[in-house]
């Protein structure tokens, strides 16, 4: 694959990715979308999709990693670092571009959101959760970014770590089993159900990130728009959902050349 | 694919669409009705499982456009567009024969639904959504129709390109994955998810329509059936569900140009 | 295909369709049920996913049919009818079968519904809907047979027709896409998310039995069932889900025959 | 397949497997999770997909078996005995570490759960079901393993023989759909649908553990754990979990070979 392809493919698969991941979030959580408070099914079912649609989308142009996590473990597991930086670089110009098309989609729910004082005024106290609404430290940064409901580093850390080994494992293991034709139609589905099941079974304490792309575009986003009462970026917990991904996606390479090459 | 099959499959393949797609909205909105407030979940899947049975069921006859967006887009991608003038009019025709059907499948509960004085007396406002029932500018234009829960026309407009950029391009793309066979089994599988992805992250500012003839076709049906209290057809928010999805298969056609031929 | 396998298949298949379809209402109505109150989505999905589990089992020896309405639509469509009978016998056998395991796997959920006095002394009345709760006619006939919210014959009758002629050209046409293999592992999944698909856009009216083997076995067992406080079987409405699916099952094949041949 | 692979392939895989389906339980059920009161659909697609990621990543390796009642059903039907202890002690091991690794993940929602006075003083009582909540006998074992909702021995064993048939028939017949080639990845992903088919139809009784590893793994580790107020490990239930599953599957193996074989 050429530079050029990785690096489109990556922006365009990334901006789908976090345009509708980012986007249920939206739909789930601002006042005046109709899919308010249609709960966590619904956003762990969305992100899976997301990533099936860009996966679908851009397997063909750069075999869609879409995640530094991703790319990070293909590296380790294949020895070859030439085209890191490109994957790296279209996914973060890819996820803050979703970001504002999230922001372009939802342009009129952000502003109710955001201007509805009974909103604003009931900051969101870490461990009292409600399962209708994505968490947010700020009462729209759950739209972009990850944060967790118990703040604990190690085990934020840890919960990052350990949801990463799962997805990146089933992404390296997917050549044994698609006989080497690698993320294909059904390895867009099988991935999508993997994401899914990460979301459902341990997002409960972080909201799952493991993508640092996804985090860390967003929430630069976030800080840059022009959003009335939007609530800080929360930069004290934004290196946990980057360095969290890393760490995760080098331990399952490190697990794959043990077990299974 | 001759005129003549291409006219059958459209029309079937489009009715099948509207009937289970309007039939979720039904089902989910209507009094009396077994699934009353199952809630956005049901209605995104439901939207998205009509759009498999419709295009598994006519992909062999037309190719299963089902959607003059999805037309234009590939007329656009291949040049070529001697045929879009069936492929329109066998959707149109469809579209309004299946919100028949979904008309006559729930007959008594569009009457129980029209002459209950507290559904009837009580009008949608714009902004106040409640997830339980999908949203209607009269008590049931919303089985028929799709409206925005904040009337904004440049915001709106923007929510239904985007969305359908997200699907055409998902469509076009289909070819680099499934080594040219087009729309076949898995094909189905993998559109009915993305336009679920499309309805939980981009479905909650306008109810995602994402094709002209979904929308247009059952308004004209909501604005000639004989239901009783039956509300206005929203005429003057029709041209963005036409116009939006139109724009947006253009878009994607020309990204797929660019980015992937 | 030989009769004996036809008949094994066909009961097998049958019983674990009502077994697992039965099972699901059995688990979101009855009291002291974990799912108890799961919903709608939870019905319809655990029908679906009954159908797969059920055809994909049974595929290799009797081609799953599992619904006399599948069978009289081949039937048609091929013009053979010599089989029928067998098949239809091994349905009706398994799905008897299927509700009596039912009533053991809940052995004492029915025990302690149905001696729970705040229940029985609640009469569902038609038209009043809970969506939480499948509906029956008596305190647990909704989890053997289906029965309609507003008893209207023609439109009951009309409902189920035009469910199942969904559900049994979707079968019909499966051959034209997978390469004429018929029902093979990936024609389970998607009969089995266009089963979801009936149930949650046309299931609202009357519960879509959709196959007269799967309403009428599991009233039979209903009927012979040493329940207390059972109630009655509404065996006044028993034709009409035998009837509406048979006349389905016959349009849907006229509809292949003309379009799709 | 050699021993060392067997072994490695189910301990990663049942691993990932109790991490996931224990991970889902914590989720919807602890304190401070996003996903709390998340209810049936999400536990149910959870243990679901957590199958289809174990299976896919381990099905070269070991055949992905994951459950001492596959690993019966298939010795039986294929007469071969030699892995059986090599499989089974690969499943138990990874059962215990899957859990354990739940615990690590979700560690302050344990600690934050189990701390809470209004939690651990109301005792879940056999018979009041909220679908909202895993139960548990002690606060948190309905984290690690199954229990009844009513205990009746010969109901709960029969409960939890039938769910296993299910499975292991399912399991055993798909050689016969996918040409030979096993638990492949379409054969994963029916995999994960045959198990949320069993959970919704027939998990409200005893929580369909219908894998004796994925029941008594976690009930030692939930022994062993250092949690305050954690409560008894139901010892007396927990021959059932065990030998049910086991009986399902020699009786799945008895069903295939005098009917498919």
């Amino acid at each position: 694959m050429s530079s050029s392809d990785i690096f489109l493919g990556e922006t365009i698969g990334t901006a789908v990715l976090i345009l509708l991941g980012g986007g249920v979030c939206a739909a789930v959580t601002l006042k005046s979308s109709k899919a308010r408070g249609a709960g966590w099914l619904a956003i762990t079912f969305g992100w899976g999709f997301a990533v099936m649609t860009a996966v679908y989308m851009t397997a063909s142009l750069s075999g869609a990693h879409l995640n530094p996590a991703v790319t990070i473990g293909i590296a380790i597991k294949d020895g070859e670092w030439g085209d890191v930086p490109v994957y790296v670089a279209g996914q973060m110009l890819g996820a803050m571009i979703g970001a504002a098309l999230v922001w372009v989609a939802y342009y009129g729910q952000f502003r109710a959101h955001l201007t509805d004082e009974s909103i604003i005024s009931t900051p969101h106290e870490e461990g009292m959760v409600d399962q209708k609404a994505a968490p947010a430290a700020g009462p729209v940064l759950g739209v972009f970014s990850t944060g967790p409901e118990i703040r604990n580093t190690w085990q934020n850390l840890a919960t990052e770590i350990i949801g990463t080994v799962v997805l990146v494992l089933a992404v390296l293991t997917q050549g044994l089993n698609d006989s080497g034709k690698g993320l294909g139609v059904i390895g867009a589905l099988i991935t999508a159900f993997v994401v899914v099941s990460i979301g459902l079974s341990l997002g409960g304490p972080t909201g799952y990130a493991i993508n640092p792309a996804r985090d860390l575009g967003p929430r630069i986003v976030h800080a840059l728009l022009p959003l009335p009462n939007k609530g800080g970026s929360d930069w004290s917990y934004a290196w946990i959902p980057v360095a969290g991904p890393l760490i995760g996606g080098a331990i399952a390479a490190g697990i794959y050349n043990i077990a299974f090459a």
